[in-house]
């Protein structure tokens, strides 16, 4: 099959690789309908050092069962699936706890010889577990919304359960990228009345407007913490989906005394601001690597009725073989998200 | 009268100072019945620069109302009165919150010419918003567990709160200090079925099992954090009662992933690790400092029926004249915790 593979900063490649074939009993098949890029895919891309093997990319999809293990009981060759970005056996303690990401058993795609979500086809592991039967056909216009559950939608929700949105809320979104513009309409959808995003890019700060986002901040820094403060009075509930020390600052500079502040993006950091400062002002720092498994059965009505479009943050289509374009194109600033079709 | 003011690292005096008088028309003078050192001023104990003016301390006291201002309505000359650690207007968007340790007019004992705790008499600002009356006698044996929900009861309080306590919780509790015995206390009251507590003086640890607490784990660090997991298969909640950043390591060691850490030491340290372990661990970090005015009606009919009976955290009184043997007692660690009495 043909497989998307990073060897090194900016340098990623589509390949031949094995078909794969179930491994273990609990396995699946999945032949790859659409995949995407994901703004974490971005960190190595301008950072992975040079490497002779390669790492397998993508850890978002959909696609149809071909084959499947022994054990594998609820699923069958047909069957549409969504795949949420890591794989669990949703039956651990972990899992239980509605804690996928932290699954006993769970793992990443692209890593221990599973397959990674940008190719033609991937071995699942625990495919009974981790995934989700769509009841939709292959050809359905809702595939790039069903294919948002696998991680850029599930994520933005997971940033406002941790925040704990509710009705009337005001919320701060920071970060214009796909996770941020999700954020923003996970809010809208828990409820929240008034919802600040933080972005500068036009295209996608009018896209996060129709998402339910009320005011934009285009100000960064001091001056966008002011601007915050001089629309809201400050906030309650951020959701900082960026990942940078300059966004977790304009979140705690944004937040009142006894808010939350709900991380998204991967921290590009080790150490960070916890000292008398936040203690004194009751900050709750939250959020983290979204349990995407826990939430997908919960936001995929309101996909397949129409009521949430998550989809929309696709703003170009690359055939796979273009996957190193949609990287470049990404890493530019020049697509939002770019959706991949084998 | 007479007052207790430090002056430097070691240098504890007790010293004539003017009488207090009301200053603002919200004010109101409280003759001092008992007062305590808290484990956060051990702090400047060990480290503050050498002054020539010294700073009044105590923030935790009752009393007799002596005085009071025009605009005083709640409250009388003869109320005995519980002052929070710190004076607060009641009234702003902060204090409706219950997030008293924010009001938008509130201050500090000891700072902006309002006295410390540690004396004979306190001028308390915003008096209507601050002091809650105590339906007791001057005599009454319940003064010490009343004079806890100053501080060190309300903070304990705060922590099992803001990490979510509730019945057939498993909570570790780090540290042995006065704040860490009422942190078991209050995680007990709520209901917890299993608290740890994470300290090796033993006659603290005791009173950490007569306060509620199911283990007593003495080691430290690693070893520390192994026994905890051994114990319980690690834990969803953790209070932090040291301030210590090798505190913070042993809470987030022992801490399951999804699980939190509610701080309640003061941090004596400005940077943590909030890099990509904690987040892909989803771990939240709260607590701070207490709002605890919030709490003192909550916790006082507890105190009042003997339910609870924090002041079992007094282990030695003193005269106001010894304030700075007591000082010296409680950072030798000969005392857990000091009540004077002018």
């Amino acid at each position: 099959m043909r497989a998307t593979v990073m060897y090194g900063a900016g340098d990623v490649r589509v390949e031949d690789r094995p078909d794969p074939k179930p491994v273990h009993p609990t396995d699946a098949v999945v032949r790859t309908l659409a995949a995407c890029v994901c703004g974490s895919d971005l960190w190595p891309y301008a950072s992975m050092p040079a490497t002779d093997t390669g790492r397998p990319m993508g850890h978002e999809f959909l696609g149809v069962v071909e084959e499947t293990g022994a054990e594998v009981r609820g699923l069958g060759p047909g069957d549409l699936v969504v795949a949420p970005f890591t794989y669990s056996d949703n039956t651990c303690d972990y899992c239980a706890k509605g804690l996928h990401i932290s699954c006993r058993h769970g793992g990443r795609y692209g890593l221990d010889g599973v397959d990674g979500g940008q190719g033609e086809a991937v071995r699942v592991p625990y495919a009974d577990g981790t995934l989700v039967k769509l009841p939709v056909a292959a050809d359905s216009a809702l595939l790039p919304s069903l294919l948002a559950l696998s991680d850029v939608m599930t994520t933005g929700h997971h940033g406002a359960v941790t925040a704990r949105v509710g009705r009337g809320d005001t919320v701060l979104v920071v970060g214009d990228g796909a996770v941020g513009l999700c954020a923003v309409l996970a809010a809208a959808r828990l409820g929240a009345e008034r919802i600040v995003l933080a972005g500068r890019h036009e295209a996608r700060t009018a896209l996060g407007r129709d998402f339910g986002a009320t005011d934009v901040v285009a100000e960064r820094g001091e001056e966008g913490i002011a601007r915050v403060r001089e629309l809201t009075g400050g906030v309650d509930k951020v959701i900082e989906a960026v990942g940078t020390r300059a966004a977790l600052d304009t979140a705690l500079g944004a937040v009142l005394d006894g808010g939350t502040v709900s991380r998204l993006g991967v921290p590009q950091y080790e150490q960070g601001p916890i000292g008398p400062a936040v203690f004194m002002r009751n900050l709750t720092l939250t959020g983290g690597a979204s349990p995407a498994r826990a939430y997908i059965e919960e936001l995929l009505p309101d996909v397949l009725d129409g009521t949430i479009a998550p989809g929309r943050v696709f703003d170009r289509t690359f055939p796979l073989d273009e996957a190193p374009a949609a990287y470049r194109a990404m890493a530019d600033r020049r697509v939002l998200k770019a959706l991949i079709r084998p």
